[in-house]
């Protein structure tokens, strides 16, 4: 930022509120850089956080259907896609399956959060950061969507990528049956459709029992 | 597709509704390998299309107390960010500034909108393909806040990466503010913040006057 800073004389006729956003605008565009576990589903490299954000936002307005109920506030579930790996431009990607990872995520999310969200006006710091709290309290029901949809994405790209991240990972069945148990909450039409990918990723051997 | 689709037994389970979703969910994946002329604003590489639709979609939840009238409906900006560049799966981007490619430009995209979105079940197909056609008619308000915002990020990009696009293009200020002028319409308060850019590039050699 102290680089990018000095070369930002454009900045000092615009009111600070618009400075700050325009900053935070900036900022997230580290998003493209964070490389997650995933690959693309034609194979040629690993997804990143922006891409993986932007697919989600689809996702949850193509399938909002099979949201787990008709009151659900779709543009929520639309704005918490977008915003819900932002910590990551700091606290980086955390492998879902990487328990020991997993042990300080909190922390070291809570602290990006901090870092990140406070570039921005106030008003808008507390907007992003309760999308972002709500979306990892999965506790109502748009976040429950929005976290199943999280969990279906992946599943759908590691089906397609003959089981990529869960051979990397020494991945079984169990594990990945624990991690999408989500979706039986928020989208319970779908999972149908997790378990015969789960079935056919078993047939093919891209997953072990 | 094809070769997708014979590793798609688990498809066989759930309807043909789902199918068409998840189908189109997949074909637009493609838009992470469609690059774009921006480059990353760390220079590191040229922007793809998912990641450039994430980060407006982005600007239009912070950005929109610049929108040209309290009344603009915010979740239609946000949707239009998320496909306005869908139809480029199958058209290609189209540089901005190409004269010659943008000639046929309508009619390209006009044959890839009709192919991507009759993949989805016909309800959400005539829904996405309104969102495209009125984020491209560029006439509503919120067609022209979305379509000042696609105006505003990469300026921002050409800016903090010394004016990579307009060297590379041949631009000099007129065609830039020319490109430009929909801000005055779409988001008129930041329209110093144009001209402050365009000031400052001429200044430090990014863009020819």
């Amino acid at each position: 930022m102290k680089d990018m800073q000095c070369r930002l004389e454009a900045f000092d006729s615009i009111p600070m509120r618009t400075q700050q956003q325009i900053h935070f605008l900036i900022e997230i565009d580290r998003m493209k850089n964070i490389l997650r576990h995933t690959l693309l589903i034609d194979g040629s490299r690993r997804e990143n956080d922006a891409e993986h954000s932007w697919h989600l936002a689809l996702m949850a307005l193509i399938l909002f259907e099979y949201a787990p109920a008709e009151t659900i506030d779709v543009c929520k579930v639309i704005k918490m896609a977008l915003v819900h790996d932002l910590v990551e431009v700091y606290a980086g990607d955390t492998f879902a399956y990487d328990e020991n990872a997993n042990l300080d995520k909190d922390l070291r999310e809570a602290e990006a959060a901090g870092r990140l969200f406070s570039l921005l006006p106030s008003d808008q710091c507390l907007e992003l950061r309760g999308l972002w709290e709500e979306f990892d309290a999965e506790e109502t029901l748009e976040a429950i969507f929005a976290a199943s949809l999280d969990r279906l994405q992946p599943l759908i790209h590691n089906y397609l990528t003959k089981g990529h991240t869960w051979k990397e990972g020494d991945i079984n069945k169990a594990k990945v049956l624990k991690r999408m148990d989500m979706i039986k909450r928020g989208a319970p039409a779908l999972w149908c459709f997790v378990e015969a990918i789960l079935q056919d990723s078993i047939q093919k051997g891209y997953l072990p029992e």
